[in-house]
């Protein structure tokens, strides 16, 4: 999951209407959560501020309290919405949708050139968030894990119905593999990131397709 | 580098004498700086607090500023002596002491049973630190990434010795293949972290130890 997908995001100058209460509140909920995907993704939960946040959406304290009771709310609906989202559009739909789960795999790793920077720049939205906050809230460490599971069951059942088809070896350990996968997308991520180079993530990506490559007949 | 190496620091009750200034200033020095390291191993860097560190290490604010000008010199001191330290005798001493650098690899990832615990509970001090800091601080990021790029090399020297004396594959692109190693074990711990669970650390494991199967001739 490296990259903030906005398309489910209103986008911020069409949503910019002349008077705030003609928004329903369904959008101003949502921009309120992607503002705050954004300012986490950046400075970390603990040291997200909602100020930046409400700066960001052009939004006011009542409004944000009138959709979440607290900057804990916001931020586990974060993981709940905004993370799944990402990763459903990310990873989990093309894997749904393709045909070689060897390739839409491999296709994650490098994407983009606006999310090759960004995983240079800030890492993986999704293991920032569980690196920093597993160890120190419980509500956090399950919900994170929640979207880790989904992830990993996508895989595995990607991976298997490719042994059906005859594009992954059927000899795979499907389970054992689908957690490999993400544990070395993810390191090659956090190495990109605390190196801050794209020649890091571009040679890491090498090893990693190596790996899915192994998984062919 | 998955564990805190206390033969290094002092042995608290052992050090701890009559009166304090009988103690040497290199002793204090070093009891503060692996106090540190624990804190921040546990809360992260910016989460860490001077006052429990040196309730932890039974000193007062004084002995701690007469050693560090501030918090930022006692976590840059952490990462250039502690983790350089702690990486050393985990990983660097047996890569160059030991024949066989393949099975070398593969015993850090499992470790003790208390250093996986402590993974589990924990994650990585080195890349936790990474993850946090380096996209916020500079000096953190450059210190951090040298220990990284230390750790990298004496990882590429091992394979290289290990193929004049046959025991990698000669094909192997020794620079890919080290950095890909860290990330994976990285990767498979910051699972574990996030999961809480030693069995996600056992099952990674048997991956890393797959991809390391796959560099013998």
């Amino acid at each position: 999951v490296l990259e903030i997908i906005t398309t489910d995001a209103p986008a911020v100058e069409g949503a910019r209407r002349k008077h705030k209460f003609e928004q329903p509140p369904y959008t101003v909920r949502k921009k309120l959560l992607w503002a705050a995907y954004e300012e986490i993704y950046r400075h970390g939960y603990q040291g997200a501020r909602v100020d930046r946040i409400l700066a960001a959406a052009g939004l006011t304290k009542g409004t944000f309290y009138y959709h979440f009771p607290s900057k804990l709310d916001l931020g586990y609906a974060v993981v709940d919405e905004c993370l799944t989202r990402t990763l459903d559009i990310i990873c989990l739909t093309p894997l749904r949708e393709g045909s070689d789960p060897i390739a839409t795999l491999g296709s994650i790793i490098l994407g983009s050139e606006v999310t090759s920077r960004r995983a240079v720049e800030l890492g993986c939205p999704l293991n920032n968030l569980a690196q920093e906050m597993s160890p120190v809230d419980e509500g956090f460490r399950q919900r994170i894990n929640a979207v880790f599971l989904t992830w990993q069951s996508a895989i595995e059942d990607a991976l298997r119905r490719g042994q059906v088809r005859g594009v992954v070896r059927t000899d795979v350990d499907v389970e054992a593999t689908a957690l490999l996968i993400i544990a070395t997308l993810e390191g090659c991520i956090g190495m990109a990131k605390q190196s801050r180079s794209l020649g890091v993530l571009e040679r890491c990506s090498k090893g990693f397709l190596k790996l899915l490559d192994g998984l062919r007949p």
